[in-house]
């Protein structure tokens, strides 16, 4: 088995995966790329990829199949009912770098290793920002020595860590939702708290930077609820997705998780009340809702069409 | 009145107040300082302090008073009973860094001002690590020409921002404990999910870096986790008054606000449980009881003696 990666397959183009098989070619290496939508795929010509016209076509003699899809059961029928595990090169290391659940990366993993080929799961955060900058948070579950051998290769799109064995990475991931959920649930009530007693929430925000506050979510999502920009950035369905993910992966390890529980049954609420396609740091509006009339700024609210 | 700062009285040079004078002191303000125990004020000599033997004497003369005490009642009895508020120059800006009640902040404004006096509550967060480095997060409240007047001041400590009128300072630093409180539960929860399923902790955190999830309590009190460290840092009885008064700040403006709800009696629990001197990451040992046998890491416990 050869490590050095010769080529790779690069399997879903989308928001995400068009920035990340971008970082890919820049960095010299040779990608073919498939995208259902070809149209998606086909712009990425001009940074220097192949476009291929299947999946099948696109993983033919790949050492390195990347794939970046929508969830588990996409990966599952295009790895093994769309013939695309058996078409690559055997041995090859299959890299999922969708958010699936960890139990469904591991029935992936066990699948590609009965068809002799390697699986990691790499899921990411950090959004198209960090896809188009290659900076990347690359949650990485698998056995070491497949993963050292995508390294390189992962290091183009960010900072990837092993993080234990196959179906790790999603269970990184899991938890970096839960940070994200939970930390947008306390700068909503930290942004509304001070409000509510007179302060000026922009400033407030301003002034804890720099503090132990700091975050990103005070950063990005803080900013959002100023501007009460709902406009997704990351839909309330999605993170609700990945919510549930969590507590059943938790419900697994017979874990209990009181904060979890609460911005789940937030996100859950707003998406009763219609407002799934909203960015998550909506999460303010069902607080808003429960405390009315409190309310953080007076600007109009910015909702998506 | 004089837009020139040109003598300054410090009262109160502990742990946090120390650094916070010596960075005065380095940036060449001329400073005369004052501590209940005169040992911690006479160690500022060598920085080019004044050691005064009372805090009348301190503050006698001086344009600029700033306290950094233990709580509202000490620096009430400093100022009206002790009769410090009295013996500053007439016009004096008092400047008080402790952390008090929004609505003490704002009495201790209203007999200020009855006194010819100003005042500025201007709390803060960051740590000695912070202090001591001048950047910590500077939340002031009160009327704007007169922070502007202290605002060169403060900047020598850190990163002053006008938050609103008398009592926003105290409301910021609330809002900044609720987002500690609430982000040392949701990282806890992170690393439990993680571990339990099978993950690597340390691995996990170290990959989670740079994604959403980034945060100082992430870096620092998911660290501390790790190393199972409960030293203090941060007490859990200091995080238990301040989420105590985030509590009664909420009720007064008749705001719920359930993630607070459950970091506190997550820290009420831990306090009842004879931890109120342990570090507030120990929210994990918490979190670990309701879902024993789930635990992070192997380290042994590290417990304040």
């Amino acid at each position: 088995m050869s490590t050095h990666i010769q080529q790779i397959a690069f399997l879903g183009t989308g928001l995400m995966g068009a920035p990340m098989a971008r970082c890919l070619l820049h960095a010299g290496f040779p990608v073919r790329v498939w995208n259902r939508t070809g149209s998606k795929a086909a712009a990425l010509v001009e940074d220097g990829a192949v476009h291929a016209a299947s999946a099948v076509t696109a993983v033919a003699g790949a050492d390195l199949v990347i794939t970046m899809l929508e969830n588990g059961s996409v990966v599952g029928e295009l790895l093994f009912d769309g013939g695309v595990a058996r078409a690559a090169r055997n041995g090859a290391v299959f890299v999922d770098m969708s958010s699936v659940p960890p139990e469904i990366a591991q029935l992936h993993a066990t699948m590609l290793l009965e068809l002799g080929q390697h699986h990691i799961d790499a899921p990411v955060s950090g959004g198209t920002a960090g896809a188009a900058a290659g900076t990347l948070a690359i949650m990485a579950g698998g056995d070491a020595e497949t993963f050292q051998r995508v390294e390189p290769v992962l290091r183009a799109m960010g900072r990837p860590v092993h993080v234990g064995p196959s179906g790790s990475g999603q269970l990184a991931k899991l938890a970096n939702q839960v940070i994200v959920a939970v930390s947008i649930g306390a700068v909503a009530e930290a942004l509304l708290l001070a409000a509510a007693g007179g302060a000026d929430p922009a400033a407030v925000r301003e002034a804890l930077r720099g503090g132990f506050a700091e975050s990103r979510i005070l950063e990005l999502h803080g900013q959002r609820m100023l501007d009460r920009d709902f406009v997704p950035g990351g839909a309330i369905r999605n993170q609700l997705k990945d919510l549930d993910t969590a507590l059943a992966a938790a419900s697994n390890a017979k874990l209990k998780l009181p904060m979890l529980e609460v911005v789940r049954a937030a996100f859950a609420g707003l998406k009763d009340t219609g407002a799934a396609g909203y960015d998550h740091s909506a999460l303010l509006l069902w607080l808003e809702q429960l405390n009315a009339p409190a309310r953080v700024g007076d600007a109009p609210d910015r909702l998506p069409s």
